[in-house]
C-alpha cells in the first residue's frame, strides 16, 4: 500500500505555535522533507525539530534561488519524482512548510507535479500575518471590513489601485521594496497606522510604526500591517 | 500581583488545529472564558474540553445575538469589567476565540474595552481560511499574487469593485447572502473556480463547486474560495 504526502504548515517560528496535528503527524512519518537554502540552516526544520524522532529519515532539498526560474522548477521536479517514488514504497512522508503550506508557501509547486495517485493531506499552519497582529495586538480585520494581502513586489499601479480602496492592508514580502511602499502607503492615506513586523514570534521579533523606521529595506520575512483611520 | 488575559485561538473546529501553546496557556489558567450563543452549545469551548483541567473555573458568556448591537456592546462591557477584576484578584485568564481571535473575531470588542493596565497576550490559531483550502488542497494565494477577503455582508457595489480587479478572493459569512454572491462572482468573472467549504476540519465538512451549489443559503460559517482563471 502506497504512503501519504503530508505536507505540514509548521507556523511563523515560534516551535510552540506547531499544531497537535502537526506534531502527531512528525512523530508518525517515515521521512521528513524540508526546503533548505545552500548554506543556511532550515527554519521550517528548526521549528520541527523536537518532534521528529531519530529514527525517521531527512531529506534536506536544496532549492535554487536565482531570479532564473528554471533551476527551482527543475529541483521542484526531481524532489517530487523522489517523494512519488517513496509513496510508492509505502513510506509515509512530512514535507514542513513554514507558515502555512497553501498561503504563499512554496508547497503549489510541489503539489502541482506530484502525480494525481499520490495521496497528499495537508495540515494548516499559523500564518506570519496571524503572529504578526498577536505581536502588536490589533486585529487584521473585524466586522465587514476588507482584508487585502498584497506582496510588495508587485507594480506600482497595481498597488496603487488596491491601496486607495484597502481598509485593511497586509503587505508582504517587504524586503527591498520598503521604500517604495512607504511612499505608496503615503500616497493612499495608509501610513499613519501602518506598522512594520519582522520575524513575528521568532526571538529577534522587531515591531516599529512604519513612519518612525528610516530604513530603505527590511528583513525579507517583514510584514507591515495597516488600516484606515476610522475603520 | 495582577493576572494575564490570554486571548487563545481555538482554530476552525478540529481539536487536532489546537497549537502547543493554546494547550500550555489552558492547562495554566485558572479560568476560562468563552461566548455562547443563548441555548447553544459553544464551540470554542467544545474544541478547547480536553485541555481544561478540573480544578479551572469556567465562565460561558452568554452573548446577544441581535441586529441591535447595543445588548452586546453592554454584555462585553461587563465581561470586561468581571475579567479586570478577576485579573487584579492575580487570576489568569483565557478567553477562547473560535479561529484566530485577530481575524474577524469577537476578541476585539473585549480587547477595546479592557484597561491599558491589564496584560493581554494573543495566541493565534488557525482561520477557517488556512483549514478551507487545506480541505480543497489549493493555494489560498502563492507567489506575487493578491489576495481579499472580502464579508459577504458588504454591498453589492463595494463587493463588485473588489472582485473586478479580484485575483485570489475569499468570501466570508456567506449565509443568507449566497444567492446574491453568486450573481456577483458570475458577473466578474471568478464563479468557474469558486468552491463552497462549510465547516472546514470539522465532522460535517463539506465542499462543493458552487456552480453546482442550487441552494439560496448555506450555513453562516461558509466560506467561498474562488481564483481568476489562468493566475
Amino acid at each position: 500500500m502506497s504512503g501519504t504526502l503530508y505536507l505540514v504548515g509548521v507556523g511563523p517560528g515560534d516551535p510552540e505555535l506547531l499544531t497537535l496535528k502537526a506534531v502527531r503527524i512528525l512523530a508518525m512519518v517515515d521521512l521528513v522533507a524540508f526546503p533548505q537554502k545552500p548554506g543556511t540552516q532550515s527554519l521550517a526544520h528548526a521549528i520541527a525539530a523536537a518532534h521528529i524522532v531519530p529514527k525517521t529519515g531527512l531529506l534536506p532539498f536544496a532549492l535554487p534561488m536565482l531570479v532564473d526560474r528554471s533551476p527551482a522548477q527543475k529541483a521542484y521536479e526531481q524532489l517530487a519524482l523522489e517523494l512519488s517514488g517513496q509513496l510508492e514504497a509505502g513510506k509515509n512522508i512530512a514535507y514542513l512548510c513554514e507558515g502555512d503550506p497553501l498561503f504563499y508557501g512554496s508547497a503549489m509547486y510541489l503539489i502541482s507535479r506530484m502525480e494525481p495517485v499520490n495521496r497528499i493531506v495537508i495540515i494548516p499552519g499559523i500564518t506570519s500575518l496571524g503572529a504578526g497582529a498577536a505581536a502588536i495586538a490589533r486585529p487584521l480585520a473585524g466586522r465587514n471590513q476588507t482584508l487585502k494581502i498584497l506582496p510588495a513586489p508587485l507594480d506600482d499601479q497595481t498597488l496603487r489601485n488596491e491601496l486607495q480602496q484597502g481598509q485593511n492592508v497586509a503587505i508582504i514580502k517587504v524586503g527591498r521594496h520598503l521604500k517604495r511602499i512607504k511612499t505608496l502607503l503615503e500616497q493612499s492615506g495608509l501610513m499613519k497606522h501602518a506598522v512594520l513586523v519582522s520575524h513575528a514570534s521568532q526571538p529577534q521579533e522587531n515591531i516599529v510604526a512604519l513612519s518612525h523606521y528610516d530604513g530603505d529595506e527590511a528583513p525579507y520575512f517583514s510584514i507591515i500591517l495597516c488600516a484606515r483611520e476610522g475603520e
